[in-house]
């Protein structure tokens, strides 16, 4: 993913002027707990799914994919501790955003649930990607460690391919239910980035509107990534 | 834990010297399948569990420890194929037991789950304690392995102090459903003995009552530490 729009905006040094500010680790308390709690969560929700895989393969494969989200949220925990923040403090108020996402959005059945972490695990990716050109050296490359770990989108690429080799009417559910995921993804990140006033941190000194034109720039880009993941299953977003 | 009793056994020695044989090398791929399909469930079902506890600091213990569950069995896995066995096969006998066990046994809450995985992850520890002593070095180091890197137990024992002590009626629900845990975890265990003959790798060529009083030996000594950890949460078995 390229970052060339964000780099040449004359916001990116500005913010990067500003790594050490209360402002900034505000942020980037608000950053990591928004994302530890995300991972705990699709720790969760990926391995009570693995149970209705249908071959134990499918099962271990799922359960292995979950232990590195479990991995993950340990290290953005610790990176909260070093920093001298209490993660549950730091995640509680990303809790019920990311609970809602994920009750408006129960799998029917394990194929459902394989798109869901196709999609989700790839727009978490693409945040983290899209913000971490603005962030710090240490917190840069933090991210760069927790990317370079798995590569989860490749094996549900494949897998969810095999599936909809197998039974091709699987394909107009899969890309509703796609469509369905992106919608409700989107929006809950957007309430997260309006509520806790997110983009703050980065953008400080800067107006509503530069923040409002961020968001909408990077709803876009998520949303031109989807639909060339969804391209890559012969699914159209 | 002591095998005493099993040392001195007679037919401990005499099993000791066949180590190799085709028997033994059937016996060892079931107990391995047996293990690893039950790791691979305690992982899924804790991990699922986690996500109904009171606090986010309960659901990060539990999902370390589902953890520490996937990783043991991967290191079956890994030995079963290592032996040439395929892992999945070797699971496959045991999953209508494991799945029958955990669909009689369903948690109705938080603290029942709790309870659940510190009884039966106890007594899958004291089951392979019991017949480590009577296998080769190799398979009886690899068993050490999986016990020094976790302590379930302690955990699971000082959360279930904290809430019988912060709810005192919890008291009689759990000890009822301890009951129930050992009374289904020990029948459905001697069902998976008795169908798959699984002693007879350990006992070979001793006659099926040297089997049924191994298994009786067996059970009695479970039972009886059960009742022991029962006790140090003040419940009586």
């Amino acid at each position: 993913m390229t970052n060339g729009h964000h780099s040449d905006h004359p916001a990116a040094s500005g913010a990067a002027a500003q790594h050490t500010g209360d402002t900034y680790q505000r942020f980037l308390t608000d950053l990591f707990g928004a994302i530890a709690y995300g991972e705990l969560s699709a720790f969760e929700r990926m391995s009570s799914d693995a149970r209705f895989s249908p071959t134990l393969h499918d099962r271990a494969t799922l359960g292995r994919l979950a232990v590195h989200e479990y991995a993950h949220f340990e290290l953005i925990c610790a990176r909260l501790s070093a920093m001298g923040a209490d993660p549950e403090e730091a995640m509680r108020p990303f809790q019920p955003s990311v609970d809602a996402f994920h009750d408006r959005t129960r799998p029917a059945d394990w194929y459902e649930s394989l798109m869901k972490f196709y999609v989700t695990d790839a727009i978490s990716d693409d945040f983290y990607s899209a913000v971490a050109s603005r962030l710090d050296a240490e917190t840069n490359s933090l991210f760069q460690g927790l990317k370079a770990t798995e590569q989860p989108g490749e094996i549900l690429l494949g897998r969810l391919r095999e599936a909809l080799a197998d039974d091709p009417r699987l394909a107009s559910r899969l890309a509703l239910w796609g469509r369905r995921l992106v919608g409700e993804a989107l929006t809950q990140a957007q309430r997260v980035l309006m509520e806790r006033a997110f983009l703050g941190g980065l953008l400080d000194g800067e107006g509503q509107g530069a923040v409002d034109a961020e968001i909408k720039s990077l709803t876009a880009q998520l949303t031109r990534n989807h639909s060339k993941r969804m391209s890559l299953l012969g699914l159209t977003a």
